[in-house]
């Protein structure tokens, strides 16, 4: 439930709202403090419950308007804002106007690997370092990351490199673990929908990186960013990193059409994450261009200095030469639609 | 990492493997006691660790085989077993020769609504009642259910009609509170792969319902029940719930083939749930007959006593005099595949 | 175009509608003759001629109802007969209560071949042989099968065993050479949309089976039948045969539901093939029960005397005592929702 | 089944090879006339004759390889020649660095209509004018173009304006009427594996333009492709135009890799029609950059004056001055990647 009070409507119409709210035992949250206060009853409450406090806010001064939509966003809406949130990181910005290029392994291997590739990818033009500490994997058996150590070995890359560092938190618990050393948090397409998840990055101090699920439609995916925002935390960005179909030439399909589809629906920035897509480094360059082409606000890629000795995803990840290849591409391509990568 | 040792091994043989592993630092746990003992190493080790332990436990007696795979599934296999997995719920047995039913709402959405329509299935041959009092929403706006007060009111309509009952639980923390009152824990489509949550089940001491993801894979579904089986619990049955395809004259579609192939693969039970897949009431009577023929063990469906009224999925929720025809439709279909219903 | 006359309309209103349209160069059709006369307009017109003659004729005495509807299907659909179609072909009805199942291989190798398997499947109680003569392949380097030799072949295997025969038909100009030979014309998936071979199919005294293509929804199967209807040829019957999805343990995902929706959408009778959905033969039967408790009229299998020797599709096709075993099932599944396979 | 001659080998050993075919009922056709000679026998043949006849020219002086592939494709791999094809047409070429830019209405509606229409895109860049004659239509009742009429009319304005045409041919039957108007043949989504169709166009004396279908692999798509060169037409140009998924958003899902998996696997240039897969005309200019930086050799966009009366497609259509704008955006993406748009 979200009440929008009217522009310019009095303190004491928003506290009497609020008070009416407790009154029914329900804890009211200010999502947007102005120029219109929005508040948010972002609770389990049942339908009779809704329909009786509709009623009693309805005739409250200064209410505007009372939504309780089941299926739509409105936070995250382009209306809300008029135009793209600008989240900064260091000393990179998502959303105005830059190309911000996210680059490292697929998971933390070692202190070396990952300082010794943060220095690769920061000579050649990344602006921020990626790499998983913990790391969701379909089998059991599988290596999952190294966990706060992994942390440990990315903070010290930033602090060598100067690179702001992004990596991913799988479970509710975990998100203040990993907002001790992440600059962004990433969360993955198998958890767009862990909703437990998605309410702990709400909470946290740090931006969120959100993936579309394998098999999300654009549509989830604004909800699931929702459900952050309106736990406070408005600093969400969205990464396309392919879908699910029948073709099996490629890991995934990247809907490329979901970045100017966001852009018209979303005030949030859109990331591109062509590696998982790709599955193979060899198709990943185009993938990347076409993505700064069609107006994504960053791009996630993968890179190792030995991908054939990867613990995992080594077959689409580039080497940094190639990496360095592909962002002189990248940069002519973001010059060609008015945007630029910052020291490239 | 599995280890399976020698058939009639001896035990200290076993002990040093133990007291080897935890000389390393990682726990080992005994997954089968026998003919042959399997022992299981299901924590985070890295890739170089992994190689050390298999050097040393390579060499120790009375050890036949140590698998690291990735990418396999080896405790919910068929071969382990040999013979369908039978959980023992109440009074009915899933994996036996029965068909179990289990029927009632999407959510529950009053005391007395919960224990109106378990009488009402009980009545018509329900084996299980299902219901849920946490639930995952699409949007942060939506009816969550009516939490532990829900499962409160599901042990009420246990202790009248006798049914023992399954509801979901969607976070790991929550697992113990929703084990305390729940005789089968559900674990929904979009935690398929919400490893945390696959672990936390597996600790705990009920048989688990794990449902297949929308996007989920035969393949990845039979990793995630190893998740579960892994932390040492085998009760496990899984779920067809339908997949998500391109054709919306269905909400999704059911992947009938899943029963037979499940059946080839594994040897846990296997549940068809139509209702999900259909989306449509009027399908769902011919959805779960196709099921029964084709082999499963149990069928959940949900009931309404007024659909048009429910907070949630009214719209392929029967109403209990359409389940009570289709229990007698389903009973006959039983009996033609060597089945039968208890009590219908 | 189709134009609906109200009941018990005159003959002389009729006549003036039909003169009304071929005087702007258009010929009609009567697609039904009564008790409410619909006239067929299926040629190719612009939109502006379409209203112009939607003009003269929405006035003339007697016309019920005009639509030049673009995305909706009318003669196939369930309230235009209010029953099923049955249609007869040789000693079987396809659409009156009989479950007729159609086997046989899926290419015609060699004369003595075909008459093995039509003595084989016939023996077993299948009620119609299928076989394919000209097939359509993938790579224009695979075999194509015998083409009207096979025909010839499967004719004789008629001759012998009584068996009538379907086989596929894939370009407009061998309807006529087909139609010949063949009891049913089988027009094939990848065909679904092939609209000049659904308006030769449509032109053919011959019962035709549509198969739903691998990417056809369910509202384009129907309208694909529709242009066979239109074109006067009302004994169509409608093939679900596995849709194509991410999933791959499978060759297709057989749409179980698509059996009670074409139920409810259409009167034509609904075939379903589990051998192509399937892939693989062990799962053929558990599909096939799941079918035919599901209400399909009409089951088609492939069954091949030594289908590791099949020229395609071997590892989907049973064996005749495989068949067998099947057919037996089928007919208890068959009796448990009061229908029968005749013979078995 | 397709037989490659050593390099250099003697003209009698060539015909040798053929007599020996002809020997057997098989008509042979040079595929390749050098440096390496290359025979195929595209034509129906079972398998045991297949294996006669590679018993017979296995020994043959000159023959290098017999390849009776049944499942990959070989004349239009990229091995095959080296480099990509350049398909000249007009003052245009397609594969040879330039981008050509095809762009007109989604049907011919009218003689003044398609003249203007294309005035209106010659004045803006655009390479190639393309507009439907013959129109597949999902129902029976759609407008399907206005046949020879339609391509008078392209004709027409081709004379006028100096833009060569592509227009869509259904039937086999139709490919040489279609050709005596058409600069390239184009065969639609649908009819991908119209393998009549295919044979058709391979023997027409015109560029084809072949459009994956809906449902299509790129292995298909190649196989389909084959099937045209197979029949001596190596005047082919791949058209990705979407796939069918689950995400609604879009009319299809543009599968961006294709372009660089298509130019990696096969030397015929690459198409993208981003129109379609979009079914919303403000995606398109960002759709149709991505395309361009991706690689593609042309792009292909439907273009009506008044969308929202256009007889289909209308939704998806770009008025000409946003295609004006759109082709300013595009010529500097095209530069970026070291191409071009001539006139632009």
């Amino acid at each position: 439930m979200v009440i929008t009070m009217k522009s310019g409507c009095l303190k004491r119409n928003v506290a009497f709202v609020i008070k009416t709210l407790e009154s029914k035992g329900c804890a009211a949250r200010i999502i947007s403090p102005g120029p219109k206060v929005v508040l948010g009853l972002v609770e389990e409450i049942n339908h009779s419950l809704m329909e009786e406090i509709r009623g009693l806010v309805t005739h409250i001064e200064g209410v505007e308007d009372i939504n309780t939509f089941d299926t739509t966003w409105k936070l995250v809406s382009r209306a809300f804002t008029g135009k793209t949130t600008a989240i900064k990181v260091g000393s990179r910005t998502i959303g105005n106007g830059e190309v911000v290029v996210m680059a490292g392994p697929c998971a933390v291997e070692s202190r070396e690997g990952i300082i010794a590739v943060a220095r690769e990818v920061a000579a050649r033009g990344a602006g921020i370092l990626r790499g998983g500490a913990f790391k969701p994997r379909t089998s059991p058996y599988s290596f999952r990351g190294l966990g706060e150590d992994g942390l440990k070995h990315m903070a010290e890359a930033r602090e060598i490199t100067g690179l702001p560092i992004i990596t991913e938190v799988i479970t509710p618990h975990e998100v203040p673990l990993v907002a001790k050393y992440a600059d962004i948090l990433q969360i993955g397409a198998r958890n767009m929908q862990n909703f437990a998840l998605l309410e702990a990055a709400g909470e946290a101090d740090r931006p969120v990186m959100l993936k579309r699920g394998m098999m999300g439609t654009i549509q989830e995916l604004l909800l699931c960013a929702e459900y952050i925002v309106a736990r406070g935390n408005g600093k969400v960005m969205l990464c396309e990193r392919g879908i699910r179909t029948y073709e099996t030439e490629t890991r995934n399909t990247l809907d490329i059409a979901a970045v100017p589809l966001l852009k018209e629906y979303t005030h949030l920035p859109v990331v591109v994450d062509p590696s998982h897509a790709a599955g193979k480094r060899e198709l990943v360059p185009a993938m990347a261009m076409a993505a700064v082409a069609a107006g994504a606000d960053a791009i996630m890629v993968e890179v190792h200095p030995e991908p054939d000795k990867a613990f995992s995803d080594g077959r689409q990840s580039l080497t940094p030469d190639a990496f360095g290849v592909m962002m002189q591409q990248l940069a002519r391509v973001a010059q060609a639609v008015d945007r630029h990568i910052p020291g490239v």
